[in-house]
C-alpha cells in the first residue's frame, strides 16, 4: 500500500503533513552525529530539522499529489529541495554575505559552531541533495532521476539560484539602485528557479504531460514572483519576533525592492493579482489542486 | 570516428593529452562572464582553467580508455571531478579554513575577488560538476549517468572528501595529535574519495566487470596514499615557488603528519611500496595500463 498525500481543500493540514513527511525523510537520511567530523553532521541537522515553512518541499509534494505519485518518492525529492535551500541560507547568512546572526529564530550555523564549520554543512548539504535524488528509492526509472537531477543542477547553480545571489551581490555593491526589472530576472533567479523546479520536480515525478508540466511551471512562478513581494512587504511591515530574522535590512541597506520601486499598496496588489494568475494556471487539475491555490492565497497573506 | 586516448607508455604525454581535453572541455562548458553576475563565472573559469596537475582527471581518463571509452565522454567526467577538487580548493582556501593567499602561483579566488565570490563560486562548481555528469552528452545511458552522479556525491559529501575536511578542522583544534590509524582514515577521506571516485568513474563508463572495478579501485586506493605521503614529504622537503602555494603549514603548525609519524626516509619507503602495490593491481590490462603505472610512478617522484 502507497500512501499518496490527500487533495484536501485545506492548504494548512496539506502543509502539515507535508512537513511531518519531509521531517521524517530527513532525519531518516541525515546521520546523526559521530565520530570527529559529528560537528558538520549536526549542523546539517541543525539547519534542515525543526524549522523553516516547507513551502518548496511542500510544492513537490503538492505537485507530485496531482498524478497519484507515492508520498515516499515524493518526500525524498522534497527533501532534496529542502537541502539546496538549507544550504543556500547557510551560505547566504556568512558575514562574507549577509552576516546574520539569526534563522528561524535560532542562532544561524556560524554563530551556534563557527564559520568552517558552517561552510563545510553547506557543502554537504548541496552534495546530499543530489545523493538523495540519484538512489533508487527516489524512482525505479533512472531517466527519471537523472531528469530531476539535471533540472535541479540547473536551477541552483550560476544560471539560478547562485547566479542570482551574485546579481544580488553586485547590486549591493553598486550605487546604481537595480530597476523593476533587474529585480524581477534577481528574484526569478535567486528564489524562483527552486520555487519553479519544486512543481516541476512533482511533474517529473509524475510523468506529466507537457500541458499539465507548462501549467505547473506557470503556477510556480507567478507564485515565486508573489512570494518575492510579500517577502519585501514583510521587511518593512512585519515582525522581527514573529519572522525569527533580522528585519529591514533591505530598507536600511538603501536597496531597491519591489515596495521601494512600485510603493506598498501597489506592491500589495500586484502580489495579489499575481496569486491569482496562479491559481487561474492551475484550472486543468481541479479540486486536487486545492492545496496548491491554497499555497498562493497563503503566499500573499503569510505574517512571516 | 570517435577518439580514444592513446594507451601511450609514455605517462607525460598521456597527462599531456588528458590536460588539453580537459582544459578544452571546461573552456567549453564554463561560459566566459556576462551580466552582473559575471565575477562568480569569471572566478569559476579562474579557478578551473589553465592551471593544476589534471591527476584526478587523468585518472579517470587513462582508467576509460582501458575499455575504449570514446574521449569526449570521458572527458567530461574528467571534468566533473575537476570541479569538485577546484571547488574544494576554493573553500579550503577561505580565511576560516586554511587561509591561503596563494594556489598555483597565483592569488586565491578570495584574494584575487573576495570571500562572497569565492563562497558562491565554489558553490557553483560543485554544482556544475553535476549538470556536467547528468546531460547525454556524458553517457546516452541514463542508468550509468545516474551511477555516475550517485558516486561522485558520496565520494564528494560527508562521507568523503567534506567528511575528511571535517576531520581535518577536528584535529586542528584538539591538543592530541592523530594517530597514524587516524591519518589514515582522514587521507582516505579527503583526498583519497575524490582519487578513488576518479578511477571507478572510468570503470563505470567503461562497463568493466567486478574484477576489473575492483582492480581499478585497489590502484587508486594505494595511489591516493602514496599521493598523501608524497605531499607530507613536499611539505618538508619542497620548494615553494615550484609548487606555487605555502609550504611547511602542517610543521608550523605542529600538525601530525606521515612524515611526523613514521619519519622521513620510512615515509619514502612507505610511498614507494605502496606505488609498487598500485602498479601490481594492474596486472590483468597489461601494456595498455602504462599510463596508469606511469602516474603511480610519478606520484612518488614529483618535486609539487
Amino acid at each position: 500500500m502507497t500512501q499518496v498525500l490527500d487533495a484536501q481543500p485545506d492548504f494548512k493540514s496539506s502543509l502539515a503533513t507535508a512537513q511531518d513527511e519531509i521531517e521524517r525523510t530527513l532525519d531518516a537520511l541525515l546521520p546523526a552525529p559521530l565520530g570527529a567530523e559529528a560537528p558538520v553532521a549536526e549542523a546539517m541537522r541543525y539547519a534542515t530539522l525543526g524549522g523553516g515553512k516547507r513551502l518548496r518541499g511542500f510544492l513537490v509534494m503538492a505537485s507530485a499529489s496531482l498524478f497519484g505519485v507515492p508520498l515516499a518518492q515524493s518526500a525524498r525529492a522534497a527533501a532534496a529541495i529542502e537541502c539546496i535551500h538549507a544550504y543556500s541560507l547557510i551560505h547566504d547568512d556568512l558575514p562574507c554575505m549577509d552576516d546574520d546572526d539569526l534563522r528561524r529564530g535560532k542562532p544561524t550555523v556560524h554563530k551556534a559552531w563557527d564559520e568552517a564549520i558552517a561552510t563545510l554543512a553547506g557543502d554537504a548539504l548541496q552534495t546530499e541533495a543530489f545523493a538523495l535524488l540519484s538512489a533508487a528509492e527516489t524512482h525505479p526509472d533512472p531517466a527519471l532521476r537523472i531528469e530531476l537531477v539535471a533540472s535541479l543542477a540547473r536551477a541552483s547553480g550560476q544560471y539560478g539560484m547562485v547566479g542570482g545571489q551574485a546579481v544580488d551581490i553586485a547590486a549591493e555593491t553598486s550605487s546604481v539602485p537595480l530597476t523593476l526589472q533587474q529585480i524581477e530576472r534577481l528574484q526569478s533567479l535567486k528564489t524562483g528557479a527552486l520555487i519553479r523546479w519544486s512543481a516541476e520536480a512533482g511533474a517529473i515525478l509524475g510523468r506529466a504531460n507537457a500541458d499539465e508540466r507548462a501549467a505547473l511551471t506557470a503556477f510556480a512562478t507567478q507564485l515565486g514572483l508573489a512570494f518575492q513581494i510579500r517577502d519585501d512587504i514583510l521587511d518593512v511591515e512585519g515582525d522581527a519576533d514573529a519572522a525569527g530574522k533580522r528585519l529591514r535590512k533591505d530598507a536600511d541597506a538603501g536597496k531597491a525592492t519591489f515596495v521601494s520601486l512600485l510603493g506598498l499598496e501597489p506592491a500589495k496588489d500586484r502580489a495579489t493579482a499575481l496569486a491569482q494568475s496562479a491559481i487561474d494556471a492551475l484550472a486543468r487539475f481541479g479540486p486536487a489542486a486545492d492545496p496548491l491555490r491554497g499555497a498562493a492565497r497563503f503566499t500573499i497573506s503569510r505574517g512571516h
